[in-house]
């Protein structure tokens, strides 16, 4: 059971296990949780599917991101709901269960980090680690109303993780608050290899903006007037290289065969009984050739020293996070379906370029929350987090 | 990963863990699989049902029933699915798969014993234990070709196991062979306490028999025949007290109840997402009344007096095990509803009373299995295996 009396049905009821932190630190009386996809010594790791948790055992060390926070001070409470294998972002895993959004009880957590951005959302514990392959922290990140952050590709460690597509797989974490992002980021991210300068560029790219409905646009005038106060206005741009097609399936192509390669033979073995939209998801990984991949990865490579070459050291985006706030908990398969292909074009920016991207809870619409995100170079993670600060804080 | 190629979906992929047993005794050279539902020290309990099996962490302990079995010199395996929450007879885990019936391999095991009649049935090892509450190792050995026992209620110890139903739930096994099947007997049965005299009295339900189809009744009228050619002609009778309907309500009633007891608690805290069937089956359970229960809880007493004293200490019936052969693996809800409330009328016979029921795979329709049973007076179970050792060595 866990710690804490979950009513979000965000944490698995694993038994209690010890999980010792240091008595002081940069963390210290801050608890967290940790996405089912992280080992940590004395629970199992189920990345929210059956037979992968009976799989499993429990295993006898800690991956060293979760080891590096207790070792900060932090204190563990629990691990959460992931959608199953990562491959989703319903926040509704048909073996585990709906985390309910904290911020939006009417509507979907998000995923797959569900069960993390469930937990922070509904004060359960201050922060949650979540991985972030296609948007798994960003999108929930927006849906529930937190801070969020993809960091730059391999910057923080996913040894003792489990894998969905390596070549885009982060590890990233969730906050209610700016402050306690700040101190967690400090911790897990270390100083910037690049760091962005006092004065940085501003950017707002057109063309992923033309992706919202006037009403979405609108709800976002507000938070984008407020940063753009901070940080001065921004200069119009375009980043979609070639058309945004290109774009989605050069995302789609590498994660379905990267996700294929991971779990395919587990998957013909067994025959796991897979959830809705999992199961189709990577029925069509199998299916990705050779020729779909190689032309995803060139495009990646332009894509990623197009972009890089946009933002130069200074640069940074300033976009929507998503096209619109969470999807509500009765849609059907096939909005979920729509509503993830959608978003995917919005969130493969950072996962095809590896880029750092950070999500703010600026906004609302309907009563739910909405996120705006700044984007930045490689290695810039530290400066947009001293960004978000300096956002937050500024009336 | 199980110790055997598990071609046969049969087995939970839990990380192998020693499990000793002695180096001699009756069941030595024998190897058991063993259901998801017993303790083993070594593994987790998971009883089909991903939450249960994340609450379950590692057991230190082993079921006596299992103990016993290592005890006597037998293998252990592996741990085989069951339906979920044992409370389905359709072989088809929402979470952990279909296990496939090595008899009929187009045709669902049935359950909820199925990964343990499946595991027999394809030669993946020579006997399992399954438990019985409604039919659950009655019907699977059916369906599978194999021989199998619900014993007298309470003679086989269920301690270490997870619960469904507890006045009704039973520790059963499977074979392939007749043999073995005594030599499993003599180890968990032992001495009867009301042993048959050498001299039974065949007794033939026919409101039971008027239950079957014309096509189900010629199909079993050769393995009839052969029964009757070992034991003598049996004597005509009617079992049924009341009517059936009120047979089928008493026993649902009282398992619902008890099931819900069970698990209520559990599926109210955590809203586990239940499979086809379960869900409805336990939001049913919910609804029973007390006046329910207690009008079922009557006729139980009734029927079992009935039954008891129809049988005194010679009486033994003979019965179809189920109404006909497994449904098709791709047969719907409704279908495989309409199967289960038919078989539980003809299981609920066993059930209401506690007596003992074994059944024997000698018949075939369509190209698949189908049992004939005995069912004889409480504690007259090694009886009945020596009657079965009788019928199968008779040419």
């Amino acid at each position: 059971m866990p710690l804490i009396n979950d009513t979000a049905h965000a944490f698995l009821p694993y038994p209690d296990a010890p999980v010792p932190n240091a008595p002081a630190g940069p963390l210290n009386g801050l608890s967290f949780a940790v996405k089912d996809l992280f080992d940590i010594a004395g629970y199992p790791t189920g990345g929210g599917q059956p037979f992968v948790l009976a799989m499993s055992g429990i295993k006898t060390t800690t991956a060293p991101t979760v080891q590096k926070l207790l070792d900060a001070g932090a204190r563990f409470v629990g691990k959460t709901v992931t959608d199953e294998l990562a491959f989703s972002m319903n926040g509704n895993n048909a073996h585990f269960g709906v985390p309910i959004n904290g911020a939006a009880p009417d509507r979907i957590a998000g995923g797959s980090s569900s069960g993390s951005a469930s937990a922070v959302s509904n004060n359960l514990c201050d922060f949650a680690l979540g991985t972030d392959t296609g948007g798994s922290v960003r999108a929930p990140a927006n849906h529930c109303g937190l801070y969020g952050i993809r960091p730059t590709h391999g910057r923080i460690s996913l040894a003792g993780t489990l894998d969905l597509a390596p070549s885009y797989d982060t590890c990233g974490y969730f906050t209610r608050d700016v402050t306690i992002f700040a101190r967690v980021s400090d911790v897990l991210l270390g100083e910037d290899s690049a760091p962005l300068p006092s004065k940085i560029r501003l950017l707002k790219p057109l063309d992923i903006w033309a992706m919202l409905h006037a009403d979405v646009v609108a709800a976002q005038s507000a938070p984008l007037a407020h940063v753009q106060a901070v940080l001065g206005s921004p200069q119009n741009t375009h980043i979609v290289l070639d058309n945004i097609d290109t774009l989605f399936w050069g995302f789609r192509f590498i994660q379905g065969r990267e996700a294929w390669q991971v779990n395919g033979a587990m998957i013909e073995r067994f025959c796991p009984p897979l959830g809705p939209g999992v199961a189709e998801r990577f029925a069509w990984s199998k299916t990705v050739t050779d020729e779909q991949h190689a032309t995803a990865t060139a495009y990646r490579e332009r894509f990623k020293k197009h972009l890089a070459d946009l933002l130069g050291t200074d640069g940074v985006l300033v976009m929507p996070t998503t096209p619109d706030v969470s999807p509500l908990l009765g849609d059907g398969g096939e909005q979920l379906e729509s509503y993830r292909n959608r978003s995917l074009q919005m969130l493969a920016i950072s996962g095809l370029s590896g880029f750092p991207q950070i999500t703010l809870p600026l906004g609302q619409r309907n009563g739910a929350p909405l996120g705006l995100s700044l984007l930045g170079p490689a290695g810039s993670d530290a400066s947009l987090i001293k960004l978000a600060q300096l956002i937050a804080n500024t009336p």
